[in-house]
């Protein structure tokens, strides 16, 4: 099911700025028994990032009644918001009217056991770019991550890390990473390149809340190789224990687990 | 008029991947009486890009029918090729359908004596990040852009030149930039970053052709400002001379004015 602007449909004006430049922002997230979950974290992070592009983000209420008017109480929710339509060229029209749209799928194919059994994962060769403009937040301007994406078929490896041009792993192709080491996590700095997700700030304030330290740093692909664990998380997938990376193996690791089970609370809560 | 996949229309799918990632490219030129202005050029430049992102070009001929479609003899064309539907991720589908969208507009709003007179250019703040993946390609993440050409609403400013972030000029918001040093003319390498364009390409065989040096290299803004002359080119508007650039100012050049009716020689041929 889609909802275009409050209305159900398939399709957006082909003039729509989304569509001609990557224009807008995006979340992608789960809802359980109708309910959407960590919603006031997506719709705070969906408005940071509306307004870091200068693009009004709808209300609240607005988009609640558009997932009010979802039929599958359990499925994962898309929401767009672009700049709305303008004609030609990137100059931004004067009279905005901002797009939404809501996209209801069903549940990823992911294996269930990846939460509990681990992934095996790859390092991606394609490099995020810096642009401290446009770091952090979930726009539409994606091809890098599909390029690194494209880097691999086979249906064993779940997820690729990408670093940025100077090997600093800045995440993978749809998740934030962790390691950890000597009892303590560590995520990339994101001041350059990548995508904040909610479930890597639920990560941090979890881990600050049990007193697990916790810092936010550059993490060369060499630190994150001499990790004692490395996870990978999203507010789709939750928490993948990361137990192969290329050659390197890691064994499961009790914070991991501590960590997963807190996550799994706090999205019931 | 529009015509998504060769069809009359306003919209696309809301599942295309151009709309979710950008994952397409586009290209914008010409049509004088009829005629697709470069029409060779803007394909061969068109399947370039297709290759470098693993899509599929529609077909020279099937892109010809539509233009053949478009029911007004003067106007401006953008063509779009995304990737086609996918379900939600990153993925590319096993199943392509690549779609084209080519979209006529008016001939721009630009004050048709911006060729002669020549404009007033600003310098962005914004700097494009380094992603040699994507360089030169036209491709659909463009909010680099679009933030770019944000920073000013002056309309006496026709256009804002944007620099890496080593202060090296790679182009115009719209449009490729050359500089002419004592007879000679430079063009931004863009092998890093920046979008390739059919007017650069021809510019640089037209100045071949007629014994005037050209290279492909470094330029920092430094260097373009003690340049004897600049001048902006793209499909659409052909070429206009900077005779201002924030507080530098210079006059016209004989080499652009040449370069100008050589353009004008080459898009009646």
């Amino acid at each position: 099911m889609i909802l275009v602007d409050g209305l159900a449909g398939e399709s957006i004006s082909a003039r729509d700025r989304g569509f001609a430049y990557g224009d807008g922002v995006f979340r992608t997230f789960k809802v359980m028994r109708g309910k959407p979950v960590l919603w006031q974290r997506q719709y705070a992070k969906l408005a940071h990032d509306c307004h870091a592009l200068g693009i009004d983000c709808p209300p609240a209420q607005t988009l609640e009644r558009d997932l009010a008017q979802i039929d599958t109480p359990d499925c994962i929710i898309k929401i767009v918001i672009t700049r709305g339509d303008s004609a030609r060229g990137y100059a931004m029209p004067s009279a905005v009217a901002v797009r939404r749209v809501v996209i209801a799928g069903a549940w990823p194919a992911h294996a269930a056991d990846n939460n509990s059994k681990g992934i095996a994962a790859r390092v991606c060769r394609l490099r995020y770019s810096s642009q401290p403009a446009l770091a952090g937040i979930k726009h539409l301007n994606r091809l890098e991550n599909v390029l690194a994406r494209a880097e691999w078929n086979d249906a064993d490896i779940a997820e690729g890390l990408m670093c940025d041009a100077n090997a600093n792993v800045i995440g993978g192709t749809m998740s934030n990473v962790f390691i950890e080491k000597q009892g303590a996590l560590q995520t990339p700095d994101l001041r350059a390149c990548g995508v904040s997700g909610v479930m890597r700030e639920l990560v941090i304030e979890l881990a600050k809340a049990h007193a697990v330290p916790v810092v936010v740093t550059a993490i060369s692909l060499d630190q994150l190789l001499a990790a004692d664990a490395v996870f990978v998380v999203n507010s789709v997938i939750g928490l993948w224990p990361v137990i192969q990376l290329d050659r390197m193996k890691w064994p499961q690791s009790k914070i991991t687990m501590q960590m997963q089970q807190w996550i799994d609370d706090a999205q019931d809560a």
